[in-house]
């Protein structure tokens, strides 16, 4: 079977333009979001990229729900407080300190918040059978696909994660099967941080390129 | 604390230039595969995007794994034919005929696979401890910004999931600890399909915007 092909390449120039999104790709936090609404135009297309994901067997095993009301967003940050103060716990005490001090999501004062499920298969899933996991996987690269296109429309994302998952259904009204994969704040910015935030206040290193990179196999040590 | 910002707003042209990537992006398997090496230059380039994702508490739970020798992508691909083998009777009759069409892989065909594993911290993680699985996000998030760049360059980028994890952990020698995410398989090819493969050929069906899109609230059946 012939099946139709594109032959769009892109360009020196086009490349460099696609590594710049990347490279200001941040994570926004409450304390960085503008009050100003985000257009409808601008909310699909958001979705629009997230539909453009690549997904296991094609499944897209995904749903978006879009929350801009304050009642929703008030419980949402609820669970966020229970589960950041749970959190904070966790660390050793200098660590403790500095958690307190970050802001660490924007549900309220972000105009738009997208919570973003996983509906699992009743059939199996070609591509998935193997390991499990991969429709959540794709569910992410449709957030990675969001996170970019939002930055290339000049608004910011923050990733949400310290939150009840079951709590968040309960709000959401989601049927029981749903996961949720993540909850995600938007809003313009009054700028985007050079580097990540959690990198700036030296909350832990950048690591190097060769503690990273393996060549081959891995050495037996 | 004031932290350094970055300015840099993108203009229509240049969205209009990440949505062509993002549209053009497919996942590539071995039939489309040219035998044309992969520039190391490329290749800096693919990971330096993955070194640009995400991460949740900035951890970087990542390592990639450069592999081009034919030994090892034959053991790799050994493990794909067995797990291939038993996923084909999952499938009922008529699917199980259109799933044996179907080439799933190009890990011999590609002139490089990388292996992407996620290392779990020992220590707790900001914004993981709520929702454990954050970190195989942050690394599902790093391949599609891999796949992107790919695109972005020409490169054809097709995802393997038809695996058994543990026998890539031992081909690879990688310790005890690591999850493999991901095995992509990278090489030049003879075009991008328009749409993704199993749409051309019918696996299944693109999923309606009314059908993925909720606003506000799931409504109760």
């Amino acid at each position: 079977m012939d099946l139709p092909k594109s032959f769009r390449t892109f360009n020196r120039e086009e490349q460099e333009i696609f590594k710049e999104i990347l490279a200001n790709r941040r994570d926004v936090r409450g304390h960085q979001f503008l009050i100003k609404g985000i257009p409808d135009r601008e909310i699909d297309q958001i979705l629009e990229a997230a539909l453009m994901a690549p997904s296991v067997g094609f499944s897209q095993p995904w749903e978006f729900v879009i929350i801009k009301d304050l009642e929703t967003k008030l419980a949402i940050k609820n669970s966020f407080e229970e589960k950041n103060q749970e959190a904070s716990h966790l660390f050793e005490e200098k660590k403790q300190k500095a958690y307190d001090d970050l802001k660490l999501e924007g549900i309220i004062e972000a105009p738009l918040n997208i919570a973003v499920f996983y509906v699992p298969s009743k059939e199996p899933v070609l591509g998935q059978t193997a390991m499990p996991n991969m429709g959540r996987y794709s569910v992410a690269c449709a957030i990675q696909n969001m996170w970019l296109m939002a930055r290339s429309l000049n608004i910011g994302m923050g990733w949400v994660s310290i939150l009840d998952a079951e709590k968040v259904k309960t709000i959401l009204k989601a049927p029981e099967d749903r996961e949720l994969i993540g909850y995600l704040c938007f809003g313009y910015t009054d700028g985007f941080y050079s580097k990540p935030e959690l990198e700036l206040k030296k909350w832990d290193k950048r690591k190097l390129w060769k503690e990273v990179v393996v060549n081959g196999k891995y050495e037996v040590k």
